[in-house]
């Protein structure tokens, strides 16, 4: 069995990771941390959990988080480079679900998230855990930064079209579509169901978080710079991203071929038969990223659907299956769940 | 492995059984039926099935029922009873989700259902489904009636009180509330998005068709006539019933304890501590019923909170706990879901 | 011209006051105050008030609040009751549409609101502004108490058996269900879009606030004490309340003549045909109240739905109305809104 | 007094078109058609009209519309262009709120809407009515074809750059995100409340109506033929378009101001402020279309967000602004509608 800490257990995806971990045949939660709700049990706060999860949360330092095998931080940004050095030193292996790892340029990290970054060796050394680019990295990796919502979305849709070097790579676009929960359990009033529901608008149009995310992976795939424009958007879901990409062809290529090479074997990649309009719902509680490609009018604009749930395979889905990885077990274990729909 | 065959798979109970059965480790799915789909690949139809179900919809005739050890009616009420007989001599054990077995007595049937029975004596013998209240019969039945959504959640609800003889049966009051997927899978005006987000209504106060079904099992806890009022109503969500009930306390009891007592060892009934609020989403996408009780201001009047997921606990996961009893293997295989919350 | 102010501007029953004073043809808007947001244009904060309101939010001392003619107070519990003797004092009339002044039983406000009370004398003198039981008092109001939202839609639909004496008043029932701006718009866990979309609870079982203003209008309508049991929910939708109220019947009556009778005349009550089921989204965003009344099985409850937007005839709404009245201006003046549906 | 019909009424456009001239002052509403509802009281259908319309449906045949001075036809595709000509022989204003006179090229028209055009000569002589672009010509209207939802909005958003001249005209991007009362009242599986609820997706990314009627609007306001794709989507919401434009700036040029003096003076279009979000709630039930222009990170890629509620400024309301201004009205009569918020 591994032993897993949560730190931060109070959030979507500390919930969601609890869900899913509650299942794993090879993990033993031994320890979830909250500061402010130590001493609760876990399923009083999540009554999802009643019968699934044990637990009352602790505080970090009664969390004896150093004799775990692995720990995931779901915790607001800027927590996990904090303890991640103690951690990693006591032999612990780090899942941060935020973003404290996953920009390898410290400075641009530190314009986008307005902090100083405490452990910037750690940064150099971190993997990031798209499995379907990095698998082998990921088996040893110490620090593993698990992507973005938004970042999963985007990147998984334009990987073939970016890898194979089919496209204008300074001019792509990615117009995201996310559920609420992707801003979490914070009280704030934008979020609140009054205001966010029968709904919908742009946010962050002049730049979000995710943006140097999304641009780094994808000039990785290219090994060359990309311009992209992102413009997230709120709709009035709970759960779920669906990423409507537009990028101009370059080259004559059949894209379905492509896309389907490119993810066979993927658990976790569906690729969609031609002309398929993927719906969030038909991934939703799942791991499943699920594609589609157009040529709209046999054009020179390649659209490409992408769809996720933000909190399983955007985040806490993601992150079990990077444990799984990590930890040489099979790549699904915990992760065969039939989407719930309707 | 069990054999089974699913009547009817179209709708949101047959596409519910099919993300149940599909992960079920005893059975094996060997014909999904539809008159009107016959050659269309399940997962075309639920794209949420793909990968999990590889069967096409075949035709009644095509699907070689009469070889399944169980087949599950996903039917309009009044097919069942047309073909049950058949299976049944033929040594198939038949699971009707639909309403043509759950009424003892066929007048009344016939009366709410407006159709003249076509198998009374299969109603004789039929077991109805409620497995805390039943569990010895459903054992052996060759027949079962699955019990409808609103009749799961009230009865389960109203059952300690009943059994305990505690209140006044001849006025119970039970204020029902179901998502719109109650209605299922049909193309009607009333239950499109447009006419039913973002509103509330009642409807059928007159009379429902789940009044009989429910009034009939209040009945048998009590060994004697009841009086009900039923009053369901349509609320903007896709899953959930939330069962508000009503009852005038004759006796005094403790009735955190009655409840704690009667569904002690129940694997699918969760009374919550005292002061709870059950939340549909608690449950959602699982086979539980999460009850509380309260007495507000310590007066004559209990008031019952009893939430399921009106597909689980309501229809498909109630019919795969029968399947489970009825073939003697562990109750809760196939039904260790984690509610999906948020 | 009646010179208006509104104190505290920033909620959802301040901006619907706006939506509905913006339009009214005898009232100038002079001043709306928000001590958190003083500078602020209103139609920054409210884009939906962009053309429409072109006032900034001033402090309450910049605001010169005594020159005005008449005074909302759109603001927490607490607040109108330290303010209201001055404005009365210099001659301005008070609507109060907190509860400050909605329970004449100073003890009884003072436990169920936690808060000693600043202006008994006030609360002595105010009117209860129920227009369709108080329409003479309220002419002549200096304080008047805009009743709440709840309260609202179960004394309408309660109003005609109570005051004709033909139920059981010891024992009443109001299953209500609320769309969740009537939590306002305070940044709030339970009230996020994810955690209160695509579900359904109860809440405040064991006592909620309008509890003692409805049993208190209840008492007035008959007479004696009632005894009245009270459950809310929140329901996933954005306004509207559906009360469904249940009474046992001591005295045979003709209820649909009843019914019509007591509200004939009356501007914002519809009484819907026998068998009518009205939703919520029959009275969005207009003062309209729709009732129905039920017997089902010709037995001895009886069923009453009653619907009102809770921000509308449950807030704002009325609010105006009493306005109106109270500066003897045709009662519907800028309330001729017709519902939005769908 | 307008003496006003309109063909039929059962649709959203139909009742929205009703909420709004059951208001206008100076329509007489004198028939409203249903062949299949004639009969039936056009407020038994509608709740939200009792007491605003008194009408009862009635035949065409029963109509007298040619005693009308204008009718509206709010139909399928197809019915205004079988019955247009008789009555602009009668000297009856025609305004239609189907596709039926949007588009100039016959044999375009025929192959998107799948029928032989019955009247190619009233298509050649219909104005279309998008009144910041043509109010001149709408004046003296026999036959006003009102432009479509998405149409509206997405040439409304992209007028101001293609007029001017400033991007790449070949590579026009529209992401389009529509409420589900766009899909029309229709009895229909995708669009029920459990299909599109707490969903997202894209439809009709090989082709959708509403990209020759965008095209043609764009070409005609460019000089010259444009390339568009056009992705639209489906979001979980009643009412609202927000189209998300992009385009590749060809030139500098002050964008804000741009904008702002396009559109300057127009009573129905909003610019907002520099990086401004305009969310769809803030036009709700109003005929604004509000719209904002940013430059992400000063590169060349201009980003336009443009809303609308698609059953007002994308339908009824256009239609009636479309009516004062060819009867000389005022153009704002009947839509001074603050928008419903929230």
């Amino acid at each position: 069995m591994i032993k897993v800490g949560v730190v931060g257990g109070t959030g979507y995806t500390g919930v969601e990771l609890l869900r899913l971990l509650s299942r794993h045949p090879q993990v033993e939660l031994v320890a979830i941390t909250s500061r402010g709700e130590a001493g609760m049990a876990v399923s009083d706060m999540f009554p999802s959990l009643r019968g699934r999860v044990g637990l009352k949360f602790v505080t970090p330092q009664d969390a004896a988080l150093d004799k775990c095998d692995a720990v995931f931080f779901a915790t607001p940004n800027g927590i996990a480079m904090q303890q991640a050095a103690g951690l990693v030193a006591a032999g612990v292996r780090v899942i941060d679900l935020a973003a404290d790892f996953r920009i390898s340029d410290i400075a641009e990290w530190e314009k986008w998230y307005g902090m100083t970054h405490a452990a910037p060796d750690l940064v150099a050394e971190a993997v990031y855990g798209l499995p379907e680019t990095s698998r082998e990295q990921i088996r040893t990796a110490r620090v593993l930064a698990n992507p973005g919502c938004y970042p999963t979305s985007v990147q998984l849709g334009f990987l073939p079209l970016v890898e194979a070097g089919v496209v204008d790579l300074a001019h792509l676009i990615a117009d995201a579509k996310s559920g609420v929960s992707g801003a979490g359990r914070k009280a704030e009033v934008p979020t609140l169901f009054s205001e966010s529901a029968d709904s919908f608008k742009a946010y962050g149009v002049s730049g979000h978080r995710h943006l140097p995310e999304i641009r780094q992976g994808l000039t990785r795939f290219a090994g060359q710079p990309v311009g992209l424009t992102f413009v997230p958007h709120l709709t009035p879901m709970i759960r779920g991203i669906h990423a409507t990409l537009y990028a101009r062809l370059t080259k004559d290529v059949d894209l379905q071929a492509l896309y389907e090479q490119r993810f066979a074997g993927e658990p976790f990649v569906d690729v969609m038969p031609q002309g398929s309009h993927p719906e969030t719902r038909s991934v939703r509680a799942s791991n499943m990223c699920r594609i589609a490609v157009h040529r709209p009018q046999g054009g020179d604009t390649v659209v490409v659907l992408s769809v996720i749930d933000n909190l399983v395979k955007g985040a806490a889905g993601q992150a079990v299956q990077n444990l799984n990885i990590m930890f040489g077990i099979e790549e699904s274990t915990a992760l065969d769940i039939v989407p719930v729909s309707p």
